[in-house]
């Protein structure tokens, strides 16, 4: 079971690389943009297929514990996107159909598009006001050969498809509800009134 | 396939009858209910189970149309229920445990449960604080054996488990929301702009 | 409240008037899709927007209780669809954009696309392999306001956006679920035991 | 926004400590049980609620990937569960009333109780046949406390709530499907060609 260990290791070490990579501009503007939807009352809309879909969703639990305007395309209660609301927008390859569909129907209504994706001239991209980069497997082969040549012995990347992004994503957005908390001057105590009790 | 026709008039029967049978002013005290948490910005938390579960997320988009403060049990961006917020159980057993157990945990915080229910003296009905029977099969067991009997020649209801409870319940709740567009003065173009447009 | 009872009974005469006008032969021609997607171990992927997408998974729901192997698109264990799947495409319309995509994907794969909706020549039906017509609101706007007029003084029709459709849809389906356990040798108690238990 | 970077690393750091605190053995006893499950054709029903709930989606969708029989309790097609199938059930601190209820009743009827919490002496892990410890907040606050006063001057966590069982779950769950990969002889295109297309 060292193997798990190594796994673990070689994960974490991905992630690691590629959030240091996050270019800080970027992820300030994202904040900026956040920070003015809830000001100004706008929506903040988060899509994603797949595992990417469940990562913007774990963002915007948080973000409704910090009292945003925020919903998740395709939910039950999610109404239409209006001038000025932002389409987040989450997908590694910046190409899933569904993705690139809705950020056309988003911006045809005036709404902003906000990407995470390793690709800024990916369809996605192309389409986006703001982009942040979360480099995934694609950019980071290099490196992650490296690791696991050295350790395992093997060819294939160990972590499989959108394992890196999906995850570096994940920390990356739980990173920024905490400094959206310290911006907002919430505490736990505020996100725990909000959090659901019915579970 | 004139067994399908034969089913389906069954089906509407077996609906009419239920839908016959509704209290007035069940549904009266109910549409109070609803417009009095609106205009008090009181949410209105929408569970249900299996295909009770999708009723109830029918008649949760349509309030969300309406402009309610409605969320659904177990989405992604659904707060805490609060003191005076509406728990809408729709359970036609009244049994289902997750049902019963929110119900148990919304009261604790002084929430309204409203159920939606064949049984009146289900655990989820003893719970409540205004209830709705919407009859479904059990109560009407006579009648559909009547009909089923005299058409096709068997002894097993035609359609199978809670589907005349969900089907009713369907029928019910969407002409209550065409009672309710009334009331609020809100027409079809209304619910229109409201409706989710990335899909 | 008579106006409650007055709506309730509009809805369901514009479910019966719709599904009697359900063409049987189209009908049957989707049974036997079932049946032989069952039979040679098929995939059936279930997809719609909105409230269509809940009328899907009620049907899905019950496929599963009948040992399909159904899946609805967009869920978590969802695989890829594959040649000689079928994909059950529900929308009035038939214009809804990311029905229309799938759709498009699932031909490319060599699936089957199957069309519930009320337009025969929507960018849907026109991809279809089968169709089963169900006529929503524009088909049977005559008859609909001539209702509406006589009993309550208004133009608008009762029943808003997709209404009829979608209940219309919901009864042909359950009826459908009867009459596929009719040709499976299927009881009722067959269906209790593969329901859900954990809810 | 130095800020970002300091969080990040200090959610790397806590997540880094938890998963070096797995114990190899619960780990290796979960492997078992799951390729025991995916031989003998047992169903697997991961089930959590909230981002925990998240957590065992994104664990599902590989399993799926990787041609187990697993499900998702609360989705559409999800049966019902049955002996010796594998309950997984995720919640951190052990306490979730629907998990909770959920173990009790798959217990009922001899299915196995898989649990990853941080709380082995739980309702959850005291009916757990099985439990891997993922240590979240609570255990680690002394190291965590440690970070967050060292650097950023404060006494609150830097990341509120669940937020770091969660993400260390995550990290441990992705580095078991590479391992489970390995097991049984899986390459990242068998799952590539599992991987839902329609998107």
């Amino acid at each position: 079971m060292e193997e798990l260990k190594t796994v673990i290791d070689e994960i974490l070490r991905s992630i690691s690389l590629t959030v240091s990579k996050l270019d800080l501009e970027e992820v300030n503007k994202l904040i900026d943009l956040l920070i003015e939807a809830k000001r100004s009352d706008k929506k903040i809309m988060v899509i994603g297929a797949g595992r990417s879909g469940l990562v913007g969703r774990a963002f915007a639990m948080r973000l409704m514990h910090l009292n945003f305007n925020v919903h998740v395309v395709g939910e039950t209660i999610t109404p239409a996107v209006e001038r000025d609301d932002i389409l987040l927008a989450i997908s590694g390859s910046g190409t899933t159909t569904v993705i690139v569909t809705a950020a056309r129907i988003a911006k045809k209504v005036g709404a902003k598009i906000v990407a995470i994706t390793s690709h800024r001239n990916s369809p996605l991209g192309k389409q986006a006001d703001h982009t942040v980069i979360v480099r995934g497997r694609t950019k980071l082969a290099k490196d992650r050969d490296y690791f696991s040549r050295q350790i395992l012995g093997v060819h294939e990347p160990l972590a499989p498809l959108g394992t890196v992004f999906e995850v570096a994503s994940t920390v990356f957005l739980d990173s920024l509800v905490t400094v959206l908390m310290r911006r907002l001057g919430k505490t736990e105590k505020d996100l725990r009134a909000r959090h659901a009790t019915i579970e």
